[in-house]
């Protein structure tokens, strides 16, 4: 049970959002740039980080939702996610996002723990200074976003079954309309 | 040194921000939107949070920035902050200022340490849910900007001479002007 009065027929972090109006304003709109663009990582790589970072904090809601549209995003192939999390190592990506998600992994358990080391990986195998700013940042923001979440006990549907409709969803119009009513890139299929 | 190349002039978040200012619009807002309203909790509780959140975790830059800005509404006491820090439990602060850093306490170590005991006990100091709402929010986005700040390994000013200055800008001025442009509250001395 939520510790406060939302509207329980919303899930996670819609109820807290319909709560707080005007926080979820920002919120929704950094969770669009960050997620929503294809600019150096792709929307599914930023996705997976977002997805990871969600698993290891534990936050059901935030891992389902947003591994549901890394699904979308790589025409409904869903074990790719599964296979990140059961073993970074041997999963069917890139050297680069491999570095970038143990970047991700330090992240999630606190700043000071990134390395320079891991910083010099990501950059030997194709990072930008971008893709590293954007991979410690949208860590950053889910380390926000699953406390959110969690912190306040909001709704989580143990159902599997309800994520995909709304991954569609937002896979294919993003997370609100603060600022990207316009600009918003099409959501193609796409590879990691 | 910082792990991405940002202008080295610039301090902590500051340098982050301008690397990328799309994404430090709408983090500018939730800054001001959390810390910068006295409704329910006062601006000083509001930056006492943040501080204690970023003490938690490690963040030099942030817990000086913000207890210095509690410092500057607490009529230049900057006793209290350290109260807090050293022993929450015998801090001149009110019952339910205690409970809610509590609550605080136990969200910046994960979001579902939070238990409803420590919800309870809040409500039953007076906190209101927007409070409890509150506090979750504030220590959920301090683990995003702390992580932000450190994850890049941005500058870090070791001279603590350099934080009251620029508090008292943000006391006066608050965190940008995205959003607050013409209902910034006055930031009256205040108390815990």
């Amino acid at each position: 049970m939520p510790h406060i009065k939302v509207n329980e027929d919303l899930p996670g972090i819609r109820s807290l959002m319909a709560f707080s109006p005007e926080t979820a304003a920002p919120m929704g709109d950094l969770a669009n740039l960050l997620l929503r663009t294809n600019e150096g990582l792709t929307m599914a790589e930023r996705e997976l980080i977002a997805t990871y970072v969600s698993y290891l904090n534990d936050c059901f809601y935030c891992q389902h939702s947003h591994g549901a549209i890394v699904t979308c995003y790589l025409n409904d192939n869903d074990e790719l996610v599964n296979q990140v999390i059961k073993d970074l190592n041997s999963a069917p990506i890139s050297d680069k996002m491999k570095a970038l998600l143990r970047i991700a992994s330090s992240a999630q358990k606190g700043g000071k723990l990134v390395t320079t080391e891991q910083v010099e990986t990501a950059k030997q195998n194709g990072a930008t200074d971008k893709d590293i700013h954007d991979t410690v940042l949208i860590t950053a923001a889910f380390c926000m976003f699953n406390r959110y979440v969690d912190g306040l006990a909001s709704n989580t549907p143990t159902d599997l079954s309800f994520y995909p409709l709304r991954a569609r969803q937002i896979a294919d119009n993003g997370y609100g309309n603060h600022i990207f009513t316009n600009k918003q890139p099409v959501a193609d299929k796409q590879e990691i």
